[in-house]
């Protein structure tokens, strides 16, 4: 079971609005993280689902020292910090940890293809020893599907040996249930924390023992992945499960981030939640409604979303 | 054919040399860039070959300031500038266009898969209206194998027709010769350059109307590579193309960047160029053994390159 209560249950990878000038805008951001926070998710900021690498690391380093010095808690926080370059990685790295963050999201270097285990090895192990601070945990990050660049069984226990206690788990976001109990069979019981990268797998990783999920949806449905999370062991897990499902499978039906924006967008009444950084495209506004109306028809709801001007 | 002269024939990307503390190293940076110009290769700086995603933009911004300052001529760069984030790609491309460089080499955002023409459409032109300057020539960067994000003929079309004279061509390193005759066909007549990623395709190209190539191996077999290009008319052209594709069969049997590195490090009797960054490693001293009585079976040659102490 998980090490670090702080960083188990559910993180949402949160996402990044933008203003008119598609500059990160930190007050929004900040008043998402607050209603995440009492939703019971914590903070996978820089995620995938964040556009993390649709920004600068200036832009990423500023973000976090506002929402620190906001007062929101760097126990709760799982920055993603794995960049292509090793010199800006160490850089995030070195940041989330002197603010106390309780961990860190670390992708593979991504775009060299077909590199060698022997390679990223050194990718993780040049970042850890340059930070080189007892502080650091450091949650690999396997989403092969976007890095194209996998973390391997072989290299998990590779790591494991050479960084026990600061190696402390992964984001599981293949899709792929076999190598998500590989995962927990093999590292879990030596207290490696497995997140799985869908709240469609929760339940299934929590009887298998893992930790949790970091969950593109969290930022949407926060409250009750998080309660699925708490209550798994109770009768009515499986239900909890199916409607989970339910309003999973109508944002899968989409692309996921302007998805996500749209529904922050309609819920809360303001339409600048909309925007994205280019390669991705907002939403139109058809297809917008009919993400709204697809969602409604699932009794989707979010509860407590401080509405525009209120 | 070409429309500027300075940018046609053979570039180079050039790869970039590393201190101990895997710093960029900008004095050897230096000695190699002008090596390459006195055997008539232009500079790609930063391009995949220059690990240059492997380089943070502060990096980069660095190198190019120190190498123009140091009187290289930018009218014969073309620095890659595309990085995953908008605003890094801004402030790369803005500073290659204030120091003068004949062009950019754009790559397009990479992280996210399966974007949109539309989405990758708006992130060339977000970084063309916001440099906002006459003087800026974009070549397109087409490296599906490491990008795994395409760029389409149809894509080309739409990018000439609300930016012409600032969209001024493209490199080709799909290795797919029937893409690369697609876009000779449809886009070079119209002053479009199209230069082919490897020198295997060179007199194809340039009997093709294209401008040239910007190859991995132009790092080390500059003069033979640029000979053909100022000779691809006359009646050895066919053997001179024969002779580059010997040395580069060799090089292809290896991983490209630690073997030019290699390579440059045993003809300059310099170990420092051997160093990489992860994920990349170094070359074993066995496989670099190999790699140098492969090559010199071949009659390959490094002519003029300054030897350590030298």
């Amino acid at each position: 079971m998980s090490k670090d209560a702080a960083l188990s249950g559910v993180l949402a990878p949160v996402i990044t609005p933008f203003d008119a000038a598609l500059q990160p805008d930190s007050a929004r951001l900040l008043r998402h993280c607050r209603w995440l926070l009492q939703n019971d998710c914590g903070l996978a900021l820089f995620g995938t689902n964040s556009e993390a690498n649709s920004l600068a690391t200036a832009e990423k380093l500023e973000l976090l020292d506002f929402l620190v010095e906001a007062g929101l808690p760097p126990a709760r926080m799982m920055p993603g910090t794995g960049c292509c370059a090793l010199t800006d990685t160490v850089d995030l790295t070195r940041k989330a940890v002197t603010l106390g963050a309780g961990g860190v999201l670390m992708l593979p270097p991504f775009f060299y293809k077909g590199v060698s285990e022997e390679g990223i090895y050194r990718s993780y192990a040049e970042v850890i020893e340059r930070v080189g601070d007892a502080r650091l945990k450091v949650y690999l990050y396997h989403i092969p599907q976007m890095a194209h660049v996998p973390i391997t069984l072989g290299l998990i226990g590779r790591l494991l040996k050479s960084y026990p206690g600061t190696v402390a788990g992964i984001k599981d976001s293949s899709g792929d249930w076999s190598n998500t109990e590989a995962m927990l069979n093999e590292f879990q019981p030596e207290g490696f924390d497995v997140f799985v990268g869908s709240e469609s797998f929760l339940l299934k990783t929590l009887r298998r023992g893992g930790a949790g999920c970091i969950s593109a949806t969290a930022n949407v449905n926060p409250a009750a992945i998080a309660e699925l999370a708490r209550c798994w062991q109770e009768s009515d897990a499986e239900a909890r499960q199916a409607a989970l499902d339910r309003i999973r499978e109508v944002f899968q039906g989409y692309v996921m981030i302007p998805a996500l924006k749209a529904a922050v967008s309609h819920h809360a009444g303001d339409a600048a939640w909309d925007r994205v950084r280019p390669p991705l495209v907002e939403f139109a506004s058809a297809q917008k409604q009919e993400l709204v109306q697809r969602l409604g028809a699932a009794g989707f709801a979010m509860p407590g979303l401080e509405r525009a001007g209120e």
